[in-house]
């Protein structure tokens, strides 16, 4: 690693801080409409960062959704290119009240900046941009081509940047692509996410009467759309985690023991997991499998919010209409998508409630990814990461899932390396979102320091 | 039947009719605190009629929540007195883009009028008043002593009426309750209701994790308050509808085989009632119990209503860490509300999942109600019914609760005529509630007909 990048990365803390905080605080909320003027100005935020680091050929480019931001800078001859990939958008502060400072006001507390995107996935890829800046700017030059492809549409399904990667293999080339949306094991752990759970995510309508029912009137004989909807999921999974839709776990692929053998090594204890992360009365999952095996390696169903009904204070006596959830899994390697959908669709029309007809929607669907660790660019990516943080790298899955791997595997041929600084309680999609201050300044010397390595 | 009542109603239609609008402009919503000045106005507009139609002592009683109305008319010596009781409050109009004509402007469409309240309770409350007014323009007095009580909580539980009947039995002591708040079991089959059902109304929260979580990182090791909710609901009925509450049946008093005989004559079709009143694909409930069995004589459980987790549009990836829920229990002759109650909140602590905290709040309960159909009261009900609709009366049972008929007999010692002229498709709660306007005027001349037939 370069002392002089490092350097200029410590003299430029200030500098690099203010930057993000402004970047922070655009409310770019891809999945809400309301909010489509500020995704479209952190597009703009983006491009102008990429230039003001130096990259050419910065554009925004339109799509049916939000924008995507492209640059790069190719004047390294005969070395290889890697396509840095990140997304400007985020998720829905909501609940709002859970925050102690503002979602779309950076706050420094403990060395962490508290913020909405701060790890998912502003606070990250704009890592990508400042190691360029710092490369040029101490070198005059980088060691290795790059090519940038920054969306905001990653919380919704990232339909558009799927597309654009599709129809456009020749514009984004590259030997490798460079994702920072993933967190280290561990505080201090050097860590590359090897493998991501893949996810459908589905939207249920249940209908039971024509109209809400009085339910002293009706109550004994009329279907209930909320009861019935209940009663639907319920048969969804068992008490125990375990998904009830046949077939679910045929193409299932077990972990090989060694990468068993490795997950036991590292620093793990589910009393800290319980209490500092999840925060319930006790864990739950399928018997038999380890936290990491239930999170990486092992199909989940999640119902995510349901609504019907009377909710508002006091009583309401109705037989509801009309009720609705939000319903995901996620999917392991093997799984096929379109199969998992097709099971589902098939078990909920076998245990629809009688009186109730559902309407399954399918929002997103996409395979699990996983990433061969002897490829070369995971090794370089290992040894930068251990050279900068001191200790050996360890290599991890994750339970996310980030859908634009696959399509860079299935569309440019390339694997991803999963270089991410964020911490395991950065509350990504909760209220309270932070990111690390130090890991900021880390993952930016570290980046950097890979580009060199890589371009040995 | 006096022909000159007959005569002066028909007469006054359209001041009645133009009186009524009035009230029904007025959206007293009991539940929602935003409409507690519509609520007041209500009271105010009642008490204003009342003193219109003849009746003294009229005051507006403050209550620690909605004001009571009171007024008497007590110059008929050695002649019986009627307590009519009836309610100016109403439910919530939402869901409001189903109403064909918005909720609170009443509306003619095929002789019926359409607004929230038409027919629960405003439109059958004030028929009370308005028979008074027509005897005494008529005779110039009553045929026998009336005293005027209405509430402004019945669709939140009626906490303050029922404090005040309990306080109050010197002052509202009479020989009979009357209220207009059931149905006409066919149009134009006079009916007299002489059994209800009880209700226990309760709020129910489950939490999961200390805040919300994403689903990738935590799927398979944490539980989800929304999944635990609807574990938990799930366990409280079969797809039957039968409550799996152990002890829940073990009070229920069966109909007699006298009364089940007198059901089955009922013009009644199952194709009919799902066709018109329920419009699902099917009904459901207990096997071998019919639908008047089901809907009058049976416990029943239903949600009303259900939220949790995120269900704006698009997709969020979260574990909630709250869940609600509203459910009720109706229930029947000789099931004590308490019991019920404990046996409830004992068999959810017995099946909470686990991770989940549960809580349960009672927000009311309230017993079974029935009538003894040989009281003079009912008898001479019945008659005046069967006079002026000229057909023989049909006792009947509903499936709703009236919780204050409980009051009278407890705290008064005294049955209740339960005399009303909806319609059951008339959609109590549901958006277009209507009144059928014949029904008002026919209501009016039956209620002053019964007066003067227990004044005899």
């Amino acid at each position: 690693m370069s002392a002089k990048i490092d350097l200029y990365v410590d003299q430029h803390q200030q500098q690099f801080l203010e930057e993000l905080c402004e970047f922070l605080r655009i409310p770019s909320i891809s999945t809400l409409p309301e909010h489509d003027g500020d995704v479209k100005r952190a597009a703009e935020f983006t491009a102008a960062s990429l230039r003001a680091a130096g990259l050419e050929n910065v554009e925004v480019i339109a799509t049916a959704k939000h924008p995507l931001v492209y640059g790069d800078w190719m004047h390294a001859p005969g070395k290889p290119t890697v396509l840095c990939y990140g997304h400007y958008d985020v998720q829905p502060p909501d609940p709002l009240e859970l925050w102690e400072t503002p979602p779309f006001e950076p706050t420094l507390r403990n060395g962490n900046i508290y913020a909405r995107g701060s790890a998912d996935d502003k606070g990250q890829m704009y890592m990508h941009v400042k190691a360029v800046e710092a490369l040029r700017a101490v070198n005059g030059k980088l060691p290795i081509n790059v090519k940038f492809l920054v969306e905001g549409e990653e919380e919704v399904g990232g339909a558009s940047v799927a597309k654009y990667v599709e129809e456009n293999p020749g514009k984004l080339k590259a030997d490798v692509a460079l994702v920072s949306d993933t967190h280290l094991y561990a505080e201090g752990l050097p860590t590359l996410c090897i493998g991501l759970r893949g996810l459908v995510y589905m939207e249920i309508e249940a209908t039971g009467p024509m109209r809400d029912l009085h339910s002293g009137l009706y109550g004994g004989a009329a279907p209930n759309a909320v009861f019935g909807l209940v009663e639907l999921l319920s048969k969804l999974k068992d008490a125990n985690g375990k998904i009830l839709v046949p077939g679910v776990y045929d193409d299932v692929e077990a972990p090989d023991s060694a990468e068993l053998d490795s997950w036991r090594r590292l620093p793990f204890t589910e009393e800290e997991f319980l209490a500092k992360e999840v925060g319930s009365t006790q864990l739950t999952g399928e018997p038999g499998f380890s936290v990491m095996e239930r999170t990486w390696a092992r199909p989940t169903l999640e119902v995510h919010g349901i609504a019907g009904g009377f909710v508002g204070a006091g009583a309401k006596t109705v037989i509801p209409a009309k009720a609705t959830a939000k319903v995901s899994m996620r999917l392991v390697p093997n799984q096929i998508p379109e199969k998992v959908v097709a099971a589902f669709k098939a078990f909920v029309a076998l245990v629809t409630p009688a009186g109730i007809q559902i309407e399954v929607r399918v929002l997103s669907a996409g395979p699990a990814i996983s990433v061969n660790p002897n490829h070369k660019a995971i090794a370089v990516a290992a040894e930068a990461f251990a050279d900068v943080m001191g200790k050996p790298t360890v290599l991890t899955r994750g339970g996310g899932s980030i859908p634009i791997v696959g399509d860079f595997a299935k569309h440019l041929g390339i694997p991803t390396v999963l270089m991410g600084f964020g911490l395991p309680d950065d509350g990504l999609h909760s209220p309270n979102e932070k990111y690390k201050l130090a890991n900021y300044y880390t993952g930016i010397k570290t980046v950097a320091h890979f580009f060199e390595l890589y371009g040995r």
